[in-house]
This record gives C-alpha cells, structure tokens and sequence, in this order.
C-alpha cells in the first residue's frame, strides 16, 4: 500500500509539473484573455485543475477553502457543486493574479501530500481512483493550454510562436509513405468494444460498459490524410462546391467565408500552404498530416477522396490489434528543459496516437448499459452526449501517454481550433 | 401497365387534393408569412412540391419551365439544380400571389397527367419511382404546413384555430390506460434492421440498406408518456434542476427561459395545464399522450421517470413485431369535407403511429453501407446527416397511411415546434 | 359651425379614400408582411390609422370598442393607453384579415360620421383638433405605406412594380436645370423659426414654439443634389474612403459592405445607374434628384461636392421665403383612377417640396420651451427627440398638400429606406 | 524660446509621468483585457498614447519606427495613417508584453526630448501645438484608463478596488448644500459661445469657432443632482415609469432589465443605496452627487425633477461666469505617492469641474464656421459629429487642470460607463 501511496504522489508530482512546465511558456499576460467564449485562459486553467482537486478531494475531507470565492470562480460545469463565473467572463478574471494562482496550486498540493501521507488504507482505497480522475483531467487541460493558447496568439499579428526555439525532433524516417501506411483490412463481424471499469487504472466512465457490436467488412488506411491530400481538395474548388459537404458543414463555410481549415492559408505569390503552429507561422510539406479540421472538413475531404469517416468502434477494434503499447506510450509532448518536446512518430507511420486527433463518424452518446458515476464526478461525461463527434486516438498536444484505444474524445462538428485530422474507412 | 398509369394518377389525384383541401382552412392572408427563420409558408409548400415535380419529372422531360423565375423562388435545399432564394425570406414573396400558386399547381397536375398518359412503359418505369417520391415529399410538406400553420397562429394574441370546427373522433376506449401499456419485453441479440430499396414501393434512401445490430435486452413501453409526468414533472422543478438535462439542454431552458414545452402553460388560477392546439387553446387531460417536445425535453423527462430513450433499432423491432399493417394505415390525418379528420387511436393504446412522433437517442447517421441515390434527388436525405436525432413512428398531423415502420424522421434536439414525444425504454 | 362639420366630414372622406385608394394597387398577401422590424404591414397600417380616430375620439365618447383585442394589436407606441403587440410581430399577425380591417376602417368612418353630426358646438371645438391630428397622422402613413411597400417588393427578385402603369406627369420644365437652381444667398442675422399653435389650423407640437435663431451668412442650393454627383462619387471610389464619411456612416458601409444607396446599382455590362422604384427597376438619368439616401450618404456627398448640409433653421427661412403657397400644394403623390399620380416638379426646379425629403445637420431635439400636448396624444413627438436628424420639406410619396415650411421630420442617421434627398448649402 | 522649450518638456515629463503613476496601480494581467468591445486595455492606452507622439511627431522627423507594427497595433481610429488592428481584439494582444510597452514608452519619450532639444526655433513653432495636442489626449487617455479599469474590476465577483488605500480628502465644507446651490439666473439674449483657435494654448478644433447663439431667459441650478434624487425615482418606480423616459431610454432600460444606474444596487436587507467605486463597493450617502448614468438617465431624472437637462450654450455661459479659474485648476485627480489624490470639491458646491460630466440636451455636432483641422489631426473630432451628447464640465477621474469652460466631451446617449451625472435647468 505504501507503494501505491508513493506510486499516486510520483504520478500526481509529475504530471502536476508538466502544467508548470508547460505554462512558464506563457507571460502574465499571454496566461490572461481568453479568445472565444469556449476557450479558458491559461490561469484559469492552472486554478480550475487544482479546483478540480479541492473540490473533490480536501474539501470533502475537512479542509478549509482556500479562498471562499474560489469555489464559484474555477467551478466548469459542476452543477452539483453551487454555483459558477459565466463562462465568457473567465478571461476578465484580472484577480487573483498569475503569482496568486501559482500559490493556490502550492496550496492544493501541499494538501493533497498532507492526505496521501496521513490517510488510512481504507480511505486510501476510495481517494486513489480521484487522485487518478483528477490527473487525467489535468492532462486533459494540458492540451487544452495548448489549444486554447495557439487560437489566442494567432489573433496577433506579429505570428508569436508559443515558443520560438521549438524543435521538433527529426523523422526517423523517410519522406515518402512507407507500405504500411496500406489499407488495413478487417473481415467484420461481432466485436467487443469499450472497457469495463478497471480496478486499479483509470477509464473514464464513457468508455463503458463493453458491449458487442456487429461491424461489416472493411478497411481503414495506415496513415492519416496529408496535406498533399489538401491541396488537391483546394485546386479542386472543394470549398465551393456543396456537393461535397454536408449541409450544415456548407452552411458554415458560407456563413464564415471558409476556403482552407484553420490557421491554414495560401500565399498570394507562390500558392504554398502555410499554417499558423505553435512554432509560428510556417510553410507545410505535403507528406505532414493534415491537423485543425473541423468534423465537417474532414468529412468532406474524405468524401472527396472517395473514402468515408471510420465509425469508432471500427476504429478502436483495428487500433487495438495494430498499436503495440510502447507506440502508444512513446507519443505525445513533454516540457524538457522548458521546451516542449514533440516526439512526433515516422512520417508516413500509423499515426494512430500521438500525430492527430482522428474524427469519425459516430455521434457522442451513452454505450449500452451506460450509467454516469455516482455523486458529482458523474456529470465528467454523461452530460455532454448529444450534438458532438466522437474523435479517437490522441493529438501531437496531448500529454505523452494519455492515449488508449478506448478513450473517447469529443467536439461539436464546426470545431475547428482542435487538433483533429482523418484517417480514411472504406466498406469491403 | 396501364394499371400501373390508373393507379399512380389515382394516388397523384388524392395526395394532391389533400393539399388543397388542407390548405382551404388557411386565407390567403395566412398562407403568406413565416413564424421563423425554419418554417415556411403555406403558400409556399404549396409552390414548393409542384416545384419538386417540375423540375424532377416536367423539365427533364422537355417542357418548358412554367414561369423563369420559379425555379429560383421554389427551390429548398438542391444546390444541384442552380440557386435558390433565401430561406428567411420566403416570407416576403407576396407575389406570385395565391391564385399564381393555384394555377402554378394546376399547370403542373396538367403536365403530370400528360406525361402518365403518354409516356412509353420504359419510360413509365423510370417515371414511376420519381412519382411516387414527390408524393411522398407532398405528403411530408403536409404535416409541415399543419406545424408552421400552428406555429404562426400561436403567435397571435387572438389564439385563433387552425380549424374551430374540428373534432376528433370519438377515443374509442376507455381513458383507463389498457394492458397493453405494460412494457414489451425483448431479448435482444443480432436483429436485422432497416429496409432494402424495394422494386416496387418507395423507400427512402435513409431508410436502408438492411443491416444487422446487435441489441442488449431492454424493455419498450406500450404507451406513450403522458400529460401526467409532466405535470410530476414540473411539480418536481423539473425546469429547474440541471441533473436531469443534458447539458446543452438546460442551457437552452436558461437562454429562453422555459417552463414548460412549447404552447404549454399553466392557468394561473387553477393550475390547470393548457396548450395551445390546431383547436385553438384548451385544457389537456392527464392521459393525453405529450406532444411538441424538444429531445431535450423528451430526454430529461425519461430520466426523471427513472427511464431512458429507445434507440432506433430498439423502437424498430419492437413496432415492427408488434403494430398490425392495419393499425399503421389508420392512423393519420386527412380532410374530409373541409374539416381535418383526426382519427386518433384509442387513448392507452400503443400509439407506434399517428399519435406522436417518438425521440430516440440514435443520432441521425448513415446505415452501413449507405450511398445517397444519383443525381440530384441523393441531396433528398444524406447531406442531413449530422446534428440532429431521429424520430421514429408518425403523428396526428402526419398523413394517414404515410407511417412505416423503417422510416426516419429527424430533427436537431432542440426542436420544439414539431408534434413529437416520447416513448420510454429501459435495460432488461 | 355647420360649415366646420361639413369641412371636417369631407377632409375626413378625402383622407381616408386616398388611404383606401392607396392600399388597392396592394393583394391581401402584399400587405400581409413587414420586410424589416421597423416597417409595418399596409393591412396593419390600414388598422392602425383607425385605431388613432377610435382610440382618441370615439373610446372617450364612450363608445364600445369593435374588437376587444384591437387595441392591444394595433397600438403602434403609445404607452398610455396600454400594452401593445411586439412591433416586429405585426407581420404575424394574419388574423383579422384584410377584409375585416376594411370592415374595422367602416365602423370607425361610421362612428366619426355620427358623431361630427351629432356632438354639440362646444364638443365640436374640442373635437376638430383631434380629428385634424388623425388626418394628419394618417397622411403621415400614407407615406410610409408607400416606402414600406417599396422595400417589401425589392425582396422579390420578379422586382414587381408597386403599380405597373403608372406613369408620372411629363416634366413641364427642359432638362437644364434653370437659373433658379443657382445658389440663395442668406444674409443671417437674427431670425424667427417655427410656429406657435395656431387656433385653427394643424401643427404638430413639435414645430413650436416660434423662437429667435442667430444665423451666420450662407448659401442654399437652388436644387436637389442630382444623380450625375452620385455618378461623380462612385467614380471617385466615394464608398471607400473614409475621410468622406462620419465614422459611423463609414462604419455602415463596411458593415453591410455598401456600394450605393438603398435599391441603387450599377449595371455591369454598360455601367448605368439603376434604382429599384415604384415603377419597378429603371435607368435613372443624370438630372433626376436622388432619392433614398441615409444622413450618412447625404453628408458625405455634401462633404464630396465642397458644401455642407443646412441646418433646418437655415432651411426653414429660406423655404419660407421662396416657396409660394401654390408650389408647395401642387406638391405630393394622390390616387386618381387606381393609379397613382405624382405631379412631379419641373426638373432643375427648386424643389424644396415633393421631390424628396432634404436631411439637416440638425439633430432633432425640442425647441426652446417646447412642452408636449397634454394627455396621451403628447407621445407623438417628444419621445422621440434623442439619436435623430431632422428632414425638411416632403416626398414624392407625401401625400398632397401635407407640407410645410415648418414641418419637421426625423429619422435616425442610418436609415435608408425613405425618401430622402439632399439641398446643399455653404457659408457665405 | 528656450523657456517654451523648457515649459513644454516640463509639461510632457508630468503628464506622461502621471499616466505611469496610474497604471502602476494596476497588474500586468489588469492591464491585458478590455470588458467590451468600447473599452481599451490599460497597456493599449499605455501604447496609443505614445503612439499618437511617435506617429504625429517623430516619424514626420524622419525616425525610424519603434517596430514595424507598432503603426497597424496602436492606431486608435486614424485613417489617414494606414490600417488598424480590430478595436474589440484589443484584450488580445499579449505581445508586446507590459515591459515591452514601458520600452516603447521610453523609446517615445526619448525621442520626443531628442527633438525638443534639437530642433530649430521654426521647427518648434510647428512642433509645439502637436506636443499640447499629444498631452491633451494622454490626459483624455488618463481618464478612460480609470473608467475602462473600474468597468473591468465590476466584472470580478471579488469586487477588487481599483485602490484598497484610496482615501479621498476630507471634504472641506458641511454636508449641507449651501446657498449657492440655488438656481443661477441667466436673463438670455445674444451671447458668444466656443473659442477661436488661441495661438498659444491649446484648445480642441470643435471648441470653436467662437459665435453667436441667442438663449431665453433660463436658470441652472448651483449644484449638481444627488443620491437622494435617485432615491426618490427608484421610490416612485422610476425604472417602470415609460411617461418619465425617451423613447429610446426606455427601449434600453427594458432590453437590459435595468433597474439602477450602472454601478449602483439597492440591498436587499436594509435598501440601502451601493455603489461599485474605485474604493471598491460602498454606500453611497445622500448629498454625493450621482455618476454614471447615461443620458437617458440623465433625461429622465430631470423630467421626474420637474426640470430638463441646459444645452451647451447655457451652460457655458453660465460657467464662464460663475467659475474662477483657481477652483477649476484645483479640480480633477492626480497620482501622489502612489495613491489617486481626488481632492473633492466641497459637497453641495457648485460642482462645474472635477465631480461629474454633465449631459447637455445638445447633440454633438459642428460649430457654424467649423472645419476640421488640416491633416490627419483633423480627425481627431470632427467625424465623430452624429448621434452623441454633449457633456460638459470634468469628472473626479479627469486629469487636475484639464477643464474648460469651452470643453466639448461627447458620448452616445446609451453610454453608462463613463463618470457623467446631471445639473438640471430651467426656463424663466
């Protein structure tokens, strides 16, 4: 049991590190506005993970609040838990301020520490499956800061990189698409998909119960769509012509005036594609994997390449049998050396974890037999399940191995500041 | 053959005479403006569907357009047969006036009847289908004239009928709910769901291919929810209380700040639960079946009732074991002698059909396999094919004899002006 | 006082018939819609103007109201007599139909009839103001009928005309613009401006009282700005630079992305000017007066032109002064013989009445020791005194007769859609 | 010269070293976000005011630019300098940061000091009207800092004071309005209003030219409106009362549901009247005179009075007599120490300057006469002229020494932001 002790506190140290790492990117002020009504700022972001934690964890123990406001100021969406700030409004949140915010995380901490050192096994048992929902929640945001940082700083036009000496690390392979990235067929049939609630790990309670789904034949491709794949859909007038597009998909493009997926633009004297990263504006290579789509772009451009979207369970059955687990956990990004570290995977390779999140064409709803958790953590994920897609696999954004083939991501279809791609399906 | 030709101008004859004579209770006054942006007016559903057989059957044809300038003025959705005047706008065309649309609809019934007559049979064969599509789409405009017919009404103070002289038939059993309303038990297993397009009768494309599902048991209730959970409902603060929305469904009850579905209210004296129908407004009665509820709405009452939606596959085996081709051909609207003959179903029935439309919780998506028919009729159903949930079974104010047991009606959840309810389904 | 009644009754017939002659050359479904919240339906323009005469003179007579609803439905602003249904409604408002508003305006012709005939001498002293005002206030509608219905038609891409054969006088003046077109010096100098109520004859409240105004020595242009200036501005890119316009009108023609006055384009293939009028679309020619400019066109193509628009006080002393009782009768739009008959000036006359309204710089505000009528009649003008720019003189589409030198009207800068033109004028 | 040299870099040191003062009562993160599209970040005012000296000044004299975007990021409103970054993504500039700002601000300051020193005696001729017209707007600058950041700081439910130590100094007269609170009497006539362009001060473009207006005989009342009148309108159900409001005003009151001035609240238990301050929130006693209400406000509070609002003439003249220039001069706020020194004038003083911007019935348009000054200075007032009030006078946030009795501030009338209150007039 001590070891799980010093196994949840090495976890909760490390992934609570990350969110410092990777914030200490950002100014005072770049961690302030917000620049749409569904992103966050950064602060609030680094305050609402540790009143994630406060909530459900040391206030129910006994503790006292740190700040009687701040249980209405950091509160997303829980209900359950009083009140909250309008969500547009968290960007004018001008106080507490940065330095009071990193003491409110040293607060949370402290606390936490304090609890996983003086708890009996018993309470041990119950406060152990929190310390783990409350981690994967922060990664969660982790990728959100990333998110919700690039969209803010695209709107200024010195083009700021989120940081300016990012270097990817080199491909380990070549250019050119290697054999896997074939169709990979599957013979269909019954299959089990989803996750029964583990003892020990964590699963978000939407990616159960298993259930048995009847798949017909196909295939899903070995590589994720390119931009090369973009450009044809650009020289073909893609952008124009509804027959490629869902209506509600056309209707956006028209109401925005769309012609490329977000952040994305051609250059007036050349026509390159270029694209606003987190390394600044940069030009793109056709054999990169396209990212930023919104469900409605990826749906057509796999319309137009005469393919379709995969339904997640076709999805996550192939994933499951081709991903070994040292891929998995070998994707994602770290904070080496106050430096984001993208260990983005081949170029051509699977790509399944770790490049882009993958849209398919599943709506978010309850698996069969789905019950949300008891007590407030049960509105994490049931409530949300009407009017979004479901995206699989995990973003070059999300934290090095938060990927698993059963987790469920989900956005509204016009979503566009994501970092969400397409990997094609066809019937057999 | 040529009772093939007797037989589909029979069917044109009579479904477009019940346009007529439903639009007769409307003046031409009534037949000009649009409530909202999504509904439009009589006069134009009654242009529109000539139109759809204008353009579909007349013009390929070779007959020369009936006025330059209504293709452009008629034309809803299809991008694939040129422009198309602004939905919001239907509503300020008051010319071409009614007696315009009168003889517009006279000109096409005209064309039609000498093309029947005069086609080759190998001509008739690719007629036929195309016929019986419009008349199909006729007969979906006639139940969107009596919604957007009520829907502008509701907006005037005088709280006009739509027909004050109606009256539906007598209920033909008791207002005790029989036993028949019990749950309907099913074992589940791999069942086959959906309907190939059949040679001889219409089938919307949506509507297949037939394609196998595998269900858990679960449990369909015999009867439709009633005017009495609403009114548990709201004693309980249903409006009230987020934990039994989802979320975007409670937000929608704070933006326009509901209290009860639409064209319900509660008389402030008596508490007595109001509604305002085609007869004007009026008190309901207990063991009413709920119409015009949003899938929010109908989702947040089943969890209230300790219940859940069915899915669609859930509600088609169940209706297609269980509903009689009889019970299923009653049930509808017509009009007879200038008044709207109701025929409703005996109250505590199973009402699959003509009572209610019935939420499920399946998103509107494609069936396995699914591929839009060619050419411009394939924008009938396929481009709609995200944001909205489907609806299964029929309503009073759908057509009588339009139900089937395959067929997908589909709506966004927060639809609220559509004759719609809930019929409720749990796990075994 | 015989002759006042039988004066009365027969201003009264004039005033009503012309409304009645009016709204003929419009369906019933022509005067269903409003095109844009501030516009009104002609049906409910119909019933309002009755509603004026029964609400402040037969109700307080004590006679019964014709309908219970009709003076909540057809109460246009006025908070003192009660609720009144939303303005951007009135198009919904189907029911009473076209032929009961005719039956409502017959009751109240019936009702004002009786009571001229009947009411003794002291109630006729206080009788004649009220009805002068009703006539007034329908004269007032007239012309908004006529450029409500004018933007409700230009929604219609068939561009009907609102009277296909109407034909204005032949000009009785050549083409040239006379000698009196050249400038009118003004001297300034204290002067007199507005009138004080006089005992016997109609003037809004709003024109008094008569007050002491220092002018500085100006210049008033002996015409309208004509089409050729409006040729000159587009060519001179006038829509896109800003340092012609006030920031906020610059602000509107970025916003809606202007290109020329309401209902103007140019024809691509030849460049001519085209206006959508009550003629349907036609070419306009270089000396025609400009119609349907906002303040905000108006000052900028005074700016354009090296002149300034007037004040109303420097408009009002020279109208005083150079107008003569004949022109300003002969001025305005009637309906002879189903057709509408606009007597139109000599072209390149002076125009300051029934050409187009000429917007002021002055903003309109209340005269020095103006009070509003007492009683509910003195919402019709003081409210309104914030956010507005005074127009002076009339309208081809003001009725006959209803100008003055005093007369003020106001619109808010932005408002395109009436008759309103533009007298230059300079400092001298 | 040397001395005009010396004066004017003493000036600029104190105005420009004022603005620092006040921003350093304000955070990095307080100075990145605006609360509405009309609000400005503190660091954007922080950098527009150097701006306006770089862009006016320095790069005429050949500078080199600060940074290449500096010219499109900071340009307010001037279109004869080039393009502008959007006015309501101003809160999204992170880059530059809070420090980079006060480099910019050194750099300008520098430069400017550079050119004091070294230009020619006719180079300073030309030079030195610019350099008063920069401070003069630094010091509008000032005022907008203290309004935009209150605007901000009301949005935090923590109800942070802009300035927790703030301590106004004792008031110097009793809390009894003295005698010349009564109504100062003006017996009217020809008087001369504005002033011609000095050739040594500075004075706005629309102050002047100075001219002729003719006023009846008026009395304006010796203090400004009070708490207790806002007492007695909320009593007497003011906020419901449309005979009490323009029409306008009461359009607004109903879309935003208010029911006070912006800022102030009754609560609950014991009905006291709060105000949300720059000491944070406090009650308000009933000799203070009101702030922030808008001209509907304004309006209404004078008509429930039995008064009205003066027009600017009246109100000028009335101020040049009766305000000597030493108390003027002592009116407005400063920085000392740290803390905002707000030297009140005596309660129930005359209150001309220093307390509240007063509203005016006047509209805020040209002078006879006005032409805007050459260049691109010139559209610093003149295309505002439509659809705003006049205010005159200064506010307790307006820089000590920026009054003038010619002063012509201008708002909308909907504007609740800024610090503006009331002094009623009367006709004699």
């Amino acid at each position: 049991v001590d070891e799980v002790r010093a196994h949840l506190w090495q976890d909760f140290l490390r992934v609570r590190g990350q969110t410092d790492a990777l914030c200490a990117l950002l100014s005072p002020e770049d961690q302030q506005p917000q620049s749409f009504a569904d992103a966050s700022p950064t602060k609030w972001h680094r305050a609402h993970t540790s009143w994630f934690f406060e909530t459900f964890l040391l206030l129910p123990a006994g503790d006292a609040p740190a700040h009687p406001a701040y249980q209405h100021l950091f509160n997303s969406y829980y209900d359950g838990v009083g009140s909250r700030h309008p969500r547009p409004q968290r960007g004018l949140l001008t106080r507490p301020g940065h330095d009071e915010v990193s003491a409110y995380r040293a607060h949370v901490d402290a606390g936490i520490e304090r609890h996983l050192r003086t708890c009996t096994d018993a309470q041990l048992t119950a406060l152990a499956p929190l310390v783990r929902l409350g981690l994967a929640h922060e990664e969660q945001h982790q990728e959100l800061i990333v998110t919700d940082a690039l969209h803010l700083l695209s709107h200024n036009p010195l083009r700021p990189a989120l940081q300016p000496l990012l270097q990817p690390e080199t491909p380990s392979a070549p250019a050119k698409a290697p054999a896997d990235a074939a169709w990979i067929e599957h013979p269909g049939g019954l299959v089990v998909v989803g996750r029964d609630l583990p003892a020990f790990d964590l699963v978000f309670d939407n990616e159960g119960p298993a259930h048995k789904v009847w798949l017909e034949p196909f295939a899903l491709a070995g590589a994720l769509v390119t931009v090369a794949a973009l450009r044809a859909f650009l020289d073909a007038g893609g952008y124009r012509d509804p027959s490629l597009w869902l209506a509600a998909g056309f209707d956006q493009v028209q109401r925005l005036g769309l012609s490329a997926p977000l952040y994305h633009r051609r250059r007036e004297d050349d026509g390159a594609l270029l694209a606003f990263t987190v390394q600044g504006e940069r030009v793109l290579h056709d054999d990169e994997p396209l990212v930023h789509l919104s469900f409605f772009e990826a749906d057509a451009l796999a319309r137009f390449l005469g393919a379709r979207l995969p339904t997640e369970a076709e999805w996550e059955v192939v994933a499951r049998a081709f991903v070994s687990d040292a891929e998995r956990a070998r994707a994602g990004v770290t904070v080496v050396g106050g430096a984001l570290s993208l260990l983005l995977p081949p170029v051509g390779g699977p790509g399944f974890f770790g490049v882009a999140w993958q849209w398919t064409q599943s709506s978010y709803g309850p698996y069969p037999g789905f019950a949300p958790a008891a007590g407030v953590v049960g509105e994490y994920n049931g409530k949300f399940m009407v009017g979004q897609q479901v995206l699989r696999g995990s973003s070059s954004y999300s934290p090095r191995g938060h990927g698993r083939s059963t987790y469920r991501n989900f956005w509204p279809p016009a979503t566009r500041f994501q970092a969400a791609g397409l990997r094609l399906c066809r019937q057999l």
